[in-house]
């Protein structure tokens, strides 16, 4: 039997609160076995690109990552914010090891081709993306890689990388070696019968449940492409998705997507 | 006959300089075996601080970092130039590995007690900080560990931290695992026997005639305390310390110290 992997994504919102990231990075540590954990980014990098008077780039409504912002990014996601994370899961015991996927080669993305829209520094990810190899030496070794959203083309240009994307390309990548289980957290506890009930939290949703979720129109349209993300991964050799509230990771309220 | 591990220790002017840098990091790709790399700061960080608006903090002309400085050479360090080295390196078919002390635990430090100055958030390393096990298990993945000069405390702090102390650490560490050559990388060919003469380049010095430049007021004031450390660092166990031109890594001319 395989060993279970668990790859966990937060998102900018906590990244941005101290007190949320403390009490989310105490209750990972107490997660048992082999974790990843791929953060995004948060508001910080926004505010020191406006602090150093660098207008944001705008094209038809989408953000630009130009050479000035992929600096900042840079600095912020793979300098601050990954070395923070790392320090207060070292503090709680988790032998944590920041990586960009620069470093050992671990992420290598394509610069996004220039169509209606040219994204600038942006890379995205193919299924020979993930250095798979050597992921899995460095959890032999007893690490926990903590991924922030910043990859490499190998030809020595970093990009910007969404970090859902990361986790969820992570998680198939390494579903040939072990059980994974991928766990989307962010500020509710689960996917919701009823946008207007917090409570309402769908404790499981099959791929034929959700199709009827999205006909019903019961599945709201700003979570479906995470959720299609979601299910692809699943087609992929995912053992589980989990969405679940990032300061709830060890309590049963959450909302479990299973192949069938 | 235990294996060769070179350490090079770069310093902040070649990370300012773009061609400088690709020239060494493409001179470092020609060094067979397994190595390492240290490097330190560079004005961009300084920079960076004043486009903030951060004044430099000073105390008896000691340069104090306090909670705002970290953070902007957090990011700068273990950032930007870690990652931009890192990406460097991997273009160059080297399989770069970017750390911070936390990365793994790597290296971990003690903030600097108060005494006379308190230098805030600067960390000193001791003879059990360097993660030794850690390091053999990923040179023997065949990757080179990159390292910026950020540390921790191991209770979630990260320090910042004198790069030629933690490339000596480094050294003097694996000196028990490794036959550990440690070079020093700076803009002059090597150590000079005529300060105003820049192809004077002393070949090798024992201990014996370092004690007698010394003596001699051969070597200059500047100099004596990054030798001093250096021969500490062979009487460590450390097996050839060598100070040569970033740009001339793979040239002969350079100042070998050995300790005989």
């Amino acid at each position: 039997m395989r060993e279970v992997l668990k790859i966990f994504k937060i998102g900018g919102g906590i990244i941005d609160d101290a007190a949320q990231l403390n009490q989310f990075l105490a209750a990972l540590a107490q997660v048992p076995g082999r974790k990843v954990l791929v953060h995004g980014g948060g508001k910080g990098a926004s505010q020191m690109l406006q602090d150093l008077g660098i207008a944001p780039q705008m094209v038809q409504g989408r953000r630009i990552t130009d050479a000035a912002t992929l600096d900042v990014v840079t600095m912020f996601y793979a300098g601050k914010t990954n070395k923070q994370v790392v320090a207060g899961l070292q503090a709680r015991g988790v032998n944590a090891l920041g990586l960009s996927g620069a470093d050992g080669n671990v992420i290598r993305a394509t610069k996004r081709p220039v169509r209606e829209i040219d994204y600038g520094f942006v890379g995205d990810l193919d299924e020979h993306s993930i250095n798979a190899d050597l992921l899995q030496q460095l959890l032999d070794a007893g690490l926990m890689p903590v991924f922030c959203a910043i990859t490499h083309d190998g030809q020595g240009q970093l990009l910007n990388t969404n970090a859902d994307t990361i986790a969820s390309s992570l998680a198939r990548a390494l579903a040939s070696f072990y059980e994974v289980e991928l766990h989307f957290c962010f500020e509710k506890d689960g996917v919701l019968a009823d946008i207007n009930d917090e409570t309402s939290i769908i404790p499981q949703i099959t791929p034929g449940q959700y199709q009827e979720l999205k006909t019903s129109g019961v599945i709201a349209a700003g979570m479906v492409p995470k959720l299609d993300n979601a299910f692809a991964a699943l087609d992929a050799g995912v053992e589980r998705v989990v969405i679940e509230n990032a300061l709830k990771i060890n309590e049963p309220v959450k909302t479990i997507l299973c192949r069938s």
